[in-house]
């Protein structure tokens, strides 16, 4: 039985990453990262996923990004806006996805995994850089380089299951493999109970997933 | 005057970096990583340089390595070795500057660095697998694809001025540049006062580095 990593998020898209690196039969060790975001709720959401879809293991790694500043998931005083504009939005942090690789990368090497998953797409991307295929062939690259199992010739995988599914396509592969999306907060700010605001680039983007995919939404929005 | 980030460890090698970084006329941002690392006493000196050196900023961010594991300098039931052997070490802290640079990416987009400076030295590096010149080219590409600035056709640098110096060499440029040594703390195992044990792979490199560039070493041995 081979390992993985999964990153999970407590949103929707990691969730489905999990689902299907279990239903492809790996061994999954979650992580999730407590980066001064918003949403604290998020980070619930992700223990109650990896315990629902049987992980091995879940970790929360504390990481001050906050310190950092320059978005306005980590810095309160920058507004979230109702929707999306052009460009890269202000909802970007900083080297996010690399921050986030990196550390997966790590703990890859420590419980020996073949394989990352992470939920980024292509398609409903948002205008974030590093959610496209060519960041994560040059994250492979680089895992390739920058460790022991990458320099004795067996370079940890970076799975992208989700890469060019549509929302509806994820909520109907998560659907097949019996997911419940009720887990799952995705909103940029939801409260502590983990209701939705309904309004946020993130809300929209789940709504319409479910609407186009038929499946009725379990998402409590307050 | 351009920006940049300089990752500083409270060791040698990175102050030498802000030393060479400062020299070439960059406004610099410092960075730390308190990671759960034996060594608080780095900390402490790393903010020491910076203030020495005239950074504009300096940011500790806080990493929750200690949740991963897998390395003698965060998991302190694993032995810090007296001797060097063979291969990677136990000391190797996994993806440790994979995770540094992309930290140190998201603070580039932030203050809006040109470049990123790295004390990594491809030739005292102990077997680290992430200290080598194909992982920062790697790195680079990643660093152009990762960022708003890298798509906006402004990739930042990775500045890599140590790779080909040895200690000695290392230690000469920066006595050159007027930069007291003794501010710095290297050891792998030193006390709260920053006092070295004399005796780790990290102490014997850099005693040996000062006895080859015939300086007066400043390192105070418990």
């Amino acid at each position: 039985m081979n390992t993985a990593v999964v990153l999970l998020s407590g949103g929707l898209d990691s969730a489905t990453c999990l689902a299907i690196a279990r239903d492809q039969g790996y061994r999954c060790h979650t992580i999730a990262f407590d980066y001064g975001q918003r949403t604290r709720s998020e980070l619930d959401a992700a223990v109650r996923v990896s315990q629902a879809l049987g992980a091995e293991s879940h970790r929360v790694i504390e990481l001050g990004l906050g310190t950092i500043g320059g978005s306005a998931l980590t810095d309160h005083a920058i507004e979230v806006p109702e929707e999306g504009g052009d460009g890269i939005p202000v909802t970007y942090v900083p080297a996010r996805n690399t921050v986030f690789l990196s550390l997966s990368l790590g703990l890859a090497e420590v419980v020996d995994a073949s394989a990352i998953y992470i939920g980024v797409n292509a398609v409903d991307y948002s205008g974030y850089p590093d959610c496209r295929p060519e960041f994560i062939d040059a994250f492979q690259t680089l895992a390739g380089l920058a460790t022991k199992a990458g320099v004795e010739g067996h370079p940890i995988e970076i799975a992208t299951p989700l890469m060019r599914l549509s929302k509806a396509d994820i909520i109907r592969r998560g659907t097949e493999l019996g997911l419940d999306y009720g887990l799952t907060v995705s909103c940029y700010q939801a409260d502590e109970a983990g209701r939705a605001c309904g309004r946020c680039d993130s809300c929209r983007l789940r709504r319409q997933g479910f609407e186009q995919a038929l499946v009725k939404d379990p998402t409590i929005y307050r």
